[in-house]
């Protein structure tokens, strides 16, 4: 019998805003699982604004994704057949094995995941997998954070920007996030504990900023880049550091914007720098323990916008570059 | 008998381009030397880019020169009447007594210096002194240079850059210059070694820049900012990093210059830092004793543009900014 399996193509590259039909779903035949493989039956796909990046021929931070080819993702899922001694039918698996519903696998690009009470297997895709670490990494060791100091954090609503202010706030710091609309504002200050939120859609952006970090930015967390880092340049603090994560606003610009505010750069002694999580797999493993901690611990909260099917993970891709999730965006594949 | 000074004091804060009407010079009398004070006759001033920033009473990297006052600068002289036990007549300082023939000083901002026949005084103003000490904090502490990188440096026949581009070439580089005109390119190739020198004044900057750096950018030294900077940013390698140390292009500048290119930013994972050496004391022990050496073996050369007189000082001030000197620019008061 020959496993049927549907899959998202990446079908054309997008100039500006993508569009569902720059994706193609298929259904196809997955071949036989050979030796040494597994067979994985994903439960969830991620989405991340990553993979606008990957979309382009041009050069992002990583290899641009094939067209004709399986969009890229991470994926959680659990071996369904094996020819791998390494893994058993029934094992969960952290994989990027990309938008289908069933991939194979040598195991080489597998990681087992612990079955837990307190943390179910699409956290590994979110606030204790790759956008957790990455706000672990780019706060903890970028940013460096003292007791009293004020962090700035953009798209604070989010999988990344949510572990950011919340890790702030456990390092003794101000947290002040920066979402779009009072929904998102209101959840970041009432449920996950930020000490003030800026509503960037609103207007005068500056002031409220002002209001919200009256001692000024210490650290700026940055995942939108455009208009809004322009903002908070100017109401840095001297020897700030800005860990430089996203650039949201630009992924599906045709022009760039043009930052106005460069001087403060050298005005106020800033570091900035640009980083992605995966080129620094030496402390996965530290901070993958410290955020399931403090999931664990009820300390670190999350929430998750989900999409129910594979064949809605375009629009869901889509909506989620435009701001429209909470939280971790995932696809629920079964 | 009181002793006659000559000051320049700061009349107004400019808009735009500094004009020599910005400065008043004055004929003035010496206050008597009291107990625990010296008097020192200056040798040198130092005109330095950033000085500019004092001008304004904006916020910048330091506290304004306040206006009336004596205009702020780095000077070396020597101690020509002392009522402090730790100075005698004759011994030589570096000083901060700004733009005036005299200063009395408590000793307290006062540096001795050794008289040495391979290092005269007017070096620990330039090559021995705070730019040079400034090309190598940025160079060394912040780019990380290793061998076989390819490092580019903004005003290369500077007296910072000329030193940046040379320790580089110490350390294995490839060193890159990018100065004004053909005089000063073939003085950074020619006299100090540089491997290639571009002219920003020329057509074509980033293809030239592309040639003279054809496996891209690994550290990028600025001192101009702008569209330098902008050009530059198109051609860095993966985590290349910027050591921000001046931005002399946008000091006079009365709209900021629009960065275009910031992505790079996250794309090559870069890392930047503005920095101001006064900040980093702790390294310039170490810094002065590897420059001295450096100078004492000829590895390290340097040229000295040098103004006749302290009533000169405004044009020559001025003249810098436009980029008219070669190597450190200096007013000899005597």
């Amino acid at each position: 019998m020959s496993q049927k399996n549907v899959q998202v193509l990446l079908a054309n590259r997008p100039h500006g805003w993508v569009q569902e039909s720059d994706f193609r779903i298929i259904e196809s035949d997955l071949p036989a699982v050979r030796e040494g493989e597994v067979l994985v039956k994903n439960q969830y796909l991620s989405l991340d604004p990553y993979m606008r990046g990957r979309m382009n021929a041009s050069k992002s931070y990583a290899a641009s994704a094939e067209l004709g080819q399986v969009m890229v993702g991470g994926t959680v899922g659990v071996i369904v057949e094996s020819k791998n001694p390494a893994f058993q039918v029934d094992d969960a698996v952290l994989g990027y094995l990309g938008w289908q519903q069933y991939g194979i696998s040598s195991g080489k690009d597998l990681q087992k995941l612990p079955k837990s009470e307190q943390i179910p297997l699409s956290a590994y895709l979110g606030v204790v997998g790759m956008p957790g670490i990455t706000a672990w990494f780019g706060l903890m060791r970028i940013g460096q954070p003292k007791p009293g100091e004020t962090v700035v954090v953009s798209a604070a609503s989010g999988a990344v920007g949510s572990v950011v202010g919340q890790l702030a706030r456990s390092q003794g710091c101000r947290a002040v996030g920066i979402a779009g609309g009072q929904t998102k504002c209101d959840y970041v200050v009432q449920e996950l504990g930020f000490d003030a939120c800026v509503d960037y859609k609103g207007d005068h952006l500056a002031e409220a900023l002002a209001m919200a970090a009256p001692q000024g930015i210490d650290i700026y967390f940055d995942n939108v880049g455009g208009e809004i880092l322009d903002t908070v340049l100017e109401q840095l603090n001297a020897f700030a550091r800005i860990p430089l994560c996203g650039r949201i606003s630009q992924y599906n610009a045709t022009e760039p914007y043009r930052m106005r505010n460069f001087g403060s750069f050298l005005t106020n002694r800033v570091t900035l720098q640009g980083f992605i999580v995966s080129e620094h797999l030496e402390m996965w493993s530290q901070a993958t323990q410290e955020l399931s901690k403090l999931v664990t611990t009820g300390e670190l909260k999350y929430r998750e916008s989900v999409a129910q099917g594979l064949e809605h993970a375009p629009a869901a891709f889509i909506g989620m570059l435009k701001g429209e999730n909470l939280g971790k965006q995932l696809v629920k594949l079964f």
